[in-house]
């Protein structure tokens, strides 16, 4: 592995560029939390395995990183954040005023086959409300997950959330004579609807005696009456001008386990990618987690990294905020261009003096032609060059963009000067 | 383990309280390494075993979480950073110029006995100069470790660096007839100087046939002119004003093998702690873990969250400026307190708005009395409470700090309102 100096497989490097489109995500996620009022929380990587192991259930028990620690511990890296967030919550309950509207960016790891959309270590935006049982808490949800996608440039014709209620399933199992002990299973097959051929479901569907065709009307009958909390929800986002973002669609009922309610996915319109975000409500998980000591209603939102990005590339609008996003993102203000070698020390206290004003500055650490310093200084994106040469106290400003270029006189205030023009917009500077 | 809600011996939750500690500290080191003029970068959590255990020696080996992984590769999560940026700067030095000025925040993991300042998962801070072999990278990186410093709060009689050149070793090793296949071996011994007693440190000595007093007065002799590294690092220093905060001492080697040139670290001047960062050079790094493939210089410097956090528990003026800056933390900008629930479909538009105008706004997510939604609103530390009741669209602006109030009157445009009053410094409001 470490000879070809590549990561594990499913596993990434971010050199600087990478980054820039994380730190772009994770500045979106960010902003739209705050501005929704969440604060912001984190937990532990490793998690005792029981922790995710008996909770979560559904497919992730499969594709657990999962080890004995130096102690003989069964420990986890965590798969995803809910129940250590159910555990947190209890832990924390008495501490914070309800509802807690908690957010939180973090790595996760799934041993899966890597794919496009699909890697072992992701990053993944969390944004839940707990203590909170109305639906107003699920479309608070909801409509953040719509302006997480609004924020990063998609609009109305290019996604959709597609919003259902795990309680509408209760109901059709109650009538159709599944047992409580079954529904689970039953509901891990209702979620591969749209990707098994009706062959395949047919099969799936005969140890619950229903029959595909009940299963389809049921589905495509679904309309804002189909349950209550769904009808609130849609009157909550229609207030904030949303619900057209919005589609019922019972087909959606989420591959985890601890799903109790109003459940939601985010999908791109042209359905090329698996879902984007997804979410719902989980009023039993603090109470399994704890094993009963705590109870918590809570509702949840996530939405990773991979398949996000892949859905930016795709769609102009989105891609084109991100470049012009990136052409923002200088690695200094200002760079330093030493003229002269023997003022080295002049400029180490001028380039220190500019620091300490907050200001970020860059210069070469070792001599080099002035041509080169030039070719850094572009490479920084900084907008502005100081030239420091044998006419030091005198200095020359250089603005990168307009190429046009203005002498310092001695004794001017020069961090004045320099954070003038940062304010001011590119244009012919004083000759 | 998950029965009593906590987390896993040696690891963390972070509640927003807590984690707004860890912001603190990330927004900190952020600012100051962009000042710097250094990108962000980041790597995996996972590493093939192989990287940390044959490249870094010392003592990480033993301090591992290593695991086998579900397709039989021997992997540890990264007990420090070091190896993987060598591998990764390998990889990508031909699409960046150099140097890099690369920076991280990230978790590393050791199995150690928990104890103050010392945890099984940490956040880290590294900053790193590399295709740079002058002692200005050197001096850069040690600048960039005393501003952090002063940045948090310390000042120079709270915290020094000291300073110490391995090179100055390997030639007190070769003078003393000390095998180049020992001197790892013997550099670890040296590094617990102040840690063993005499006598322990006699025995140690031992294979090596050097006196303990031979090391003493060596370390004590030495000056600016012991290495011609350090006195360059040391004018560099002085030319930005910051030599006051380093002395030299080469007593410090730092416990990692593959430090080569330039090391320091940071203490508390009390030396209550154990040292606050460190770095040093590692020119051979890149070579080593890309088995010669690759060379690159380097130099290196690192902080991890958990010993500072308990000195800016212990310095007053660092306790002071943290608890300032947790005051600016409000949760919201604006409360928005609904006096008649019949009017929240308007307070949920309003709300809306309100966020869309990039402002963060929250409100009760169901009916609630209204001293008890002040009170909600209290604890956000907004400024504002807008409230909106049966006299809609006249509505109520409450400034939560002076608690002075004025009617917006219908008509109004209530964000640039708001906007104007969240600009303006507090003071009485127009009654």
């Amino acid at each position: 592995m470490a000879s070809n100096n590549q990561p594990l497989p499913g596993f990434r490097d971010f050199p600087p560029r990478e980054r820039l489109q994380s730190r772009y995500l994770f500045e979106t996620w960010n902003r739209v939390a705050r501005r929704y009022g969440f604060s912001e929380y984190e937990g532990p990587i490793l998690e005792s395995a029981d922790l995710y192991l008996k909770k979560s259930g559904g497919e992730l028990g499969e594709q657990l990183f999962r080890f004995e620690d130096k102690g003989g511990r069964d420990v986890v890296l965590r798969p995803e954040l809910t129940a250590s967030l159910a555990r947190i919550a209890a832990a924390q309950q008495r501490d914070y005023p309800k509802p807690l509207k908690w957010f939180e960016i973090g790595r996760c790891f799934r041993y899966e086959k890597p794919q496009r959309g699909r890697l072992r270590e992701f990053y993944q935006f969390n944004a839940d409300i707990l203590g909170e049982a109305s639906p107003a808490a699920d479309a608070e949800l909801i409509a953040l997950s719509i302006d997480v996608m609004r924020e990063l440039g998609f609009d109305e014709e290019q996604f959709s959330i597609r919003l259902s209620d795990r309680q509408a399933w209760i109901n059709f199992a109650k009538d159709h004579g599944i047992e409580a002990s079954q529904l689970d299973s039953f509901l891990q097959v209702i979620d591969k609807i749209e990707r098994d051929p009706d062959e395949k479901m047919k099969e799936k569907l005969k140890p619950f005696s229903v029959e595909l065709e009940e299963v389809r009307s049921f589905i495509s009958s679904a309309g804002d009456s189909c349950s209550e909390n769904l009808s609130e929800v849609l009157n909550d986002l229609r207030a904030r001008k949303l619900d057209r973002f919005v589609e019922i669609d019972l087909s959606i009922v989420r591959g985890l386990a601890y799903y109790t309610g109003v459940v939601f996915e985010v999908f791109d319109s042209g359905k090329k990618l698996r879902s984007v975000a997804g979410g719902g409500r989980y009023d039993t998980l603090v109470s399994i987690v704890t094993e009963g000591s705590s109870e918590l209603t809570a509702t949840g939102y996530a939405m990773g990294d991979c398949v996000i990005s892949e859905l930016i590339k795709e769609v102009p609008s989105a891609l084109i905020q991100y470049q012009a996003w990136l052409q923002t993102q200088a690695t200094c203000d200002i760079y330093i261009v030493i003229a002269d070698e023997s003022m080295r020390p002049d400029a180490l206290c001028l380039g220190h003096a500019i620091r300490e004003s907050g200001l970020a500055a860059d210069w070469p650490l070792s001599p080099a032609k002035i041509n080169k310093q030039f070719k850094a200084a572009d490479h920084t994106l900084a907008r502005f060059a100081l030239v420091i040469g044998s006419e030091f106290p005198e200095l020359k400003l250089k603005n990168l963009n307009s190429r046009t270029e203005e002498t310092i006189p001695a004794g001017s205030n020069i961090i004045d000067v320099i954070k003038a023009r940062l304010e001011a917009p590119d244009g012919p500077l004083l000759a």
